[in-house]
């Protein structure tokens, strides 16, 4: 099936889900077997036993979990569990997205309900052994020409796709929110501000942003902040628009929108930010990125990163990496600080912000229901699905601490033009 | 020369700092010859051409640095000077302490000068293997009974010494300042009260204190939030002390002081924290210190390690490892995370006090340098001229950036119940 999709792709698949249900879905699959019910409560089983039932075709339950089940998951056919068994990772998704494999209930919290038991630390050789044949994820490395594909496969699905559910600036990474209750558009203007403040702007600041999105940080650096920005980015249609909204706004002159990589930045620069890029610049590649903020990064340069990641290393979801962030790694703490230690960068100061980025895909959960029509309009009803799973499961993931929000500020080893404490990010 | 001290060392020289001048320096010591001037200057290559002057015994001047000098340097004898040109890191301590080395003009000031050109970031392989030469400090390893042997030297000086020039509620780590201005008493207890906040103590909470020192944030968190406290040492004089105070405050009930090793903490505890312990461990028993957390932290449980690190991972200074903190290191932040990734802790809040270590240590050489008369009749010269330059020195290596002060919140991978933000810290 994957090796079908990934040879011969239709056109219209841009996001890379399957387009339509396989022959076999349609058939009738019959009976389940005394073989595939055993088979499935072993799954359930290395998957750490979650409180869920898992329903077949033929009306058979399993449930292996105790107490109340947190959802019910329907798999229409043998296909579907098949693919289960073999990768449940991937092949949950596959299947999902296709409409073979149906949740009843709270899809954010059946995820979650599943994750905080496959995902904890293996306790023994066993555990590690079944979570290596059953999450075989291995990504490519990112060479340049892999990352523009990368990013074109996911950033350049149509600005009026991201723009239907969306805040209004289109910003699509973590928001602060200083209080819950705080909308989401209030919200992602308190993240500009909360960045801004950490790398103390001071009008005529040199910045620079790598991996800038449709360009609302650096817009309002430049607005709020008197500071001249330059900002990279390899998705050309995020691009189009961030030039377009400098050009509306009277910006132009203040920001500069480049299409290159982050790794030919050159200059030099008093502020470095990165927010939500180095998810998709992979830990072969941390070494070359901390070259890159030595080179530019002045004496008393100060910086930010803002990234997806994990307590712990681990490879990024499976059927994440596959369908929708192709080359995407979510770094542990230990391995981000190969960005900083080799380089005379000092942390000054790292934040955790993982319930915010929950409560952000919420937010964008929500909306994005709201819009499902349109969207299958546009695309199809895989598309809808495949969005929905991706929404749902990384909320529950940040919620079950298998995702993590690292905001991380630096500067140089010694340079001491630095805050004497946080309080002013909270005046 | 240090074969003899270690092996026949005088009774009261309970710091281990050479205790009386070597019969070479009290002879005089002739010319210098070509071979020792161009050695010194060669030697001031190595370590960066700080902006010193270096005065031999003969009146002879090197000075390489360029600019205006930030000190001047006097070797008063050739021991002196071949044992800098052996071991730089370790013979300046040790000559410093006999007198041999004098050091005109403001101590930190100089020493902060050499150490921002030494010990920057290593540019060449001839750069690295000058380094090797000249920092051949390799500690051993912290087992159970080196770290009794270790506590034993520093912290059983004697309480006396101590109070003589710490705060009154002797307070042996970094404070914090809210701002600059504020007095030394003041900051320590600012410094409690702000573990206490990021730890978000309750009434009834169980805490656990790995390496109490004199008892403070023990008796702290027990009187101002209510908490049950066990607080562990293997510093014989500190938990006596400690004791002392619980009993004449009315807290025994709540603060327990256990003489124990941090290996051995069993049961549980809501909050555990450590102030000033980690750099006695070791990296090799870093898995182990976090194995002991995971065991007795509940689900909900948070926890605190506020120790000096390192913008990168290095060696401690030779000196200070050898005559005032043996068995020392101070970790680098990717270091540390062996303390958390391993088992499903997650890093909530890192925060930098740098600056906040080097004011500390400022007052504490002030206050020291009032009472330097009663430290030498209690001592002897050669034992306040190595506190000074302890003092003096970790001042500087704190300004320069040599070292950091690293506070590290935690809590359990996917516990919710942490704070939505960092606000409560600074209301």
């Amino acid at each position: 099936m994957m090796e079908r999709v990934e040879h011969a792709e239709p056109a219209h698949t841009r996001t890379g889900v399957a387009s339509a249900p396989t022959t076999a879905s349609r058939t009738v699959s019959g009976p389940s077997s005394a073989l595939e019910r055993w088979l499935a409560g072993h799954m359930l089983a290395a998957m750490g036993d979650p409180a869920i039932t898992l329903a077949l075709w033929d009306g058979h339950e399993v449930n292996r979990g105790g107490g109340t089940p947190r959802g019910r998951i329907r798999v229409l056919d043998r296909t579907a569990l098949w693919g289960l068994l073999r990768n449940p990772e991937v092949e949950f998704g596959e299947a999902y997205s296709r409409g073979t494999i149906v949740v009843e209930g709270d899809l954010p919290a059946f995820l979650e309900c599943v994750y905080r038991t496959w995902y904890r630390p293996a306790e023994s050789a066993a555990d590690r052994l079944l979570r290596r044949l059953y999450r075989p994820n291995h990504p490519p490395r990112n060479t340049l020409a892999r990352s523009r594909h990368n990013i074109h496969h996911h950033y350049d699905l149509g600005n009026d796709f991201y723009r239907l559910w969306l805040d209004e600036q289109m910003i699509y990474t973590c928001a602060y929110f200083p209080t819950r209750e705080m909308g989401l558009e209030q919200a992602q203007v308190a993240k500009l501000d909360h960045v801004c403040r950490k790398l103390r702007l001071q009008p005529g600041d040199r910045v620079v942003e790598a991996g800038c999105g449709w360009g609302a940080l650096a817009l309002h650096m430049a607005r709020h902040y008197g500071a001249r920005v330059r900002a990279f980015n390899i998705s050309t249609e995020q691009l189009a628009h961030a030039r377009e909204r400098a050009r509306a706004e009277g910006l132009a002159d203040r920001v500069e929108f480049i299409e290159d990589d982050y790794r030919n930045i050159g200059g030099e620069c008093d502020a470095f930010v990165s927010v939500g890029m180095l998810e998709h610049v992979g830990t072969e590649n941390y070494a070359e990125f901390g070259r890159v903020i030595d080179r530019i990064l002045t004496a008393e340069g100060r910086g930010l990163i803002h990234t997806i990641g994990r307590d712990r290393p681990g490879l990024m979801n499976g059927w994440i990496e596959r369908r929708i962030f192709p080359g995407a790694h979510p770094p542990s703490l230990k391995e981000m600080l190969d960005l900083f230690e080799p380089w005379g960068l000092s942390v000054l100061d790292v934040e955790n912000l993982r319930l915010h980025y929950a409560l952000t895909l919420k937010h964008w959960l929500e909306r994005f229901e709201q819009v499902a029509d349109q969207v299958e309009k546009r695309f199809d009803a895989n598309f809808v699905r495949a969005w929905r799973l991706y929404l749902a499961g990384s909320m529950a993931a940040f919620n079950a601490g298998n995702l993590q929000l690292f905001q991380v500020t630096f500067a140089r080893t010694g340079g001491n033009a630095i805050p004497w404490t946080r309080s002013h990010l909270y005046e």
